[in-house]
């Protein structure tokens, strides 16, 4: 496994919301120090100081214990949250039927409603039995851009996170174009656990992604097989828009999700996901009925 | 034509953004008195306080004449912005194949930045010169609520806008489902020219909506003609999310985009679009090249 270069959460203790800095012995609160400038992780992100209040961490004893704490969603109001669709192989496709690749990404968008943080339960609506997961690396905007050049694309990331992608499959299919409804049901994904600081192109180029359901691998794959990369997506993305800091894409799941299996196998309550990235770490949720 | 109520907008005048009551005589400022309450008009709608504006705006002599302001749009980040696609009957489609109505709407997102304000232009980009207009009534959300019942939706309406949904359309058939990003392209759209408050049914119910480009009708027809009208698009969103104060809802264009037309008609430098409806304004833009 990769190791985790830095991990920094934002999360809810002791009344208030609060971001700090992750460590195997707790979490060293960094709000009291930095709050009066960056109210929020979001704006420690847009203003570029992801690194020095990292660095200002160092030596630090932990405020709290991770159990005492609630994980919220690193960037809470982004400008953006794009999510990138089929963006991994469907193995099975491609040798039945030997279908071309489209060359260009299905988008949508996802309200920071839809999410829930790290170890928060997702919420199946009593409208619907098919809330299904996906796993994907989720990266963060750290400096703004227009028409961003692949070979600078890396330049424009600040951090990275994971996100599941969770969904109520038959709402997908409401409409004949757009999936908006059946992915922006409250509370139905999570993002975190937390943002590990983008440093490298060995973070994101080729590192293992998994979703595990109860333990059970459901969904793994290596980002090297992504169908279009970190670096076409920045382009591709800020050719329409301006990319700003603190804007978040959910970059595509690997093959695997509930929807797969015959017959499809539905999230229910008493599960709990696991997404887990070499190098980002492991976002963790239990099911819940609403 | 039914009257116009009352006119808030928020626009830019004197090196700052203020919102404002705007009457034929000119623009009341207002943020003299509320602006450290309610820095903008976003945060009027989300404390319910539009009606205490406008009233205390009685009497008051214009601050600024409006040649002299450039019109904003009039939330700025609302936490959802969503569209509505296909919306009102394409008699031509009704016409030649009876193809039956679907049953529940197509939707998407756009983000702000896709927008510019009343009188500021419409940008075409160098990668497509399929720049197209779409005239659409907006609301505003003004009470939170979820799985709001059709005959509560009117009471969750604080305010009444135009839209300009302005689309780059080679770029909404990139991705094999949804319409992303050829509906997100910076400045393409627009919104305003202010807010309208929402006081009675009649203000929304049976109204004209008519888009011309440069003098010439190119879509009219009436809210009372939309296959999923406001109650049902109020009702149906809240079903799968939480609709709060400020969220912005574009309910949907006529028939008679460009690109409906053989060949199709697309916007040019030049061209000026004006979008109208009864009781809420005119929403004028012209449209320049990036």
């Amino acid at each position: 496994m990769k190791p985790i270069p830095a991990r920094i959460a934002a999360f809810h203790a002791n009344g208030a919301d609060r971001y700090g800095v992750v460590t195997d012995a707790g979490i060293i609160d960094m709000t009291p120090e930095y709050g009066s400038r960056f109210a929020t992780l979001q704006e420690v992100v847009e203003a570029g100081a992801l690194e020095e209040v990292l660095k200002s961490s160092e030596g630090r004893a932990p405020t709290y214990r991770e159990e005492d704490v609630t994980y919220l969603i690193p960037i809470a109001r982004p400008e953006k949250l794009i999510c990138i669709g089929v963006n991994f192989p469907d193995r099975n496709a491609e040798y039945k039927d030997g279908q071309s690749q489209p060359t260009k990404p299905s988008m949508f968008i996802r309200f920071p409603r839809s999410f829930t943080g790290h170890d928060g339960n997702l919420v199946r609506p009593p409208e619907s039995d098919q809330l299904d997961y996906e796993g994907e690396v989720t990266i963060v905007i750290g400096k703004s851009g227009r028409r961003i050049a692949k070979e600078d694309a890396y330049d424009h990331i600040a951090a990275l996170t994971l996100c599941n992608e969770g969904t109520i499959r038959d709402w997908v299919r409401h409409a004949k174009f757009n999936v908006t409804q059946g992915k922006n049901w409250d509370s139905t994904g999570s993002i975190g656990p937390w943002l590990v600081p983008f440093r490298n192109a060995s973070q994101l180029d080729d590192i293992e992604l998994t979703t595990r359901v109860n333990g059970e691998v459901r969904q793994q794959d290596r980002t090297s097989n992504m169908m279009f990369d970190f670096r076409f997506i920045v382009n591709y993305v800020s050719t329409f828009c301006t990319l700003v800091p603190g804007d978040v894409i959910v970059c595509g799941t690997p093959t695997g999700a509930g929807a797969r299996f015959d017959p499809p196998i539905w999230l229910k309550p008493g599960d709990v996901v696991e997404v887990e990235a070499e190098g980002i770490g492991m976002l963790r949720n239990g099911v819940e009925d609403e």
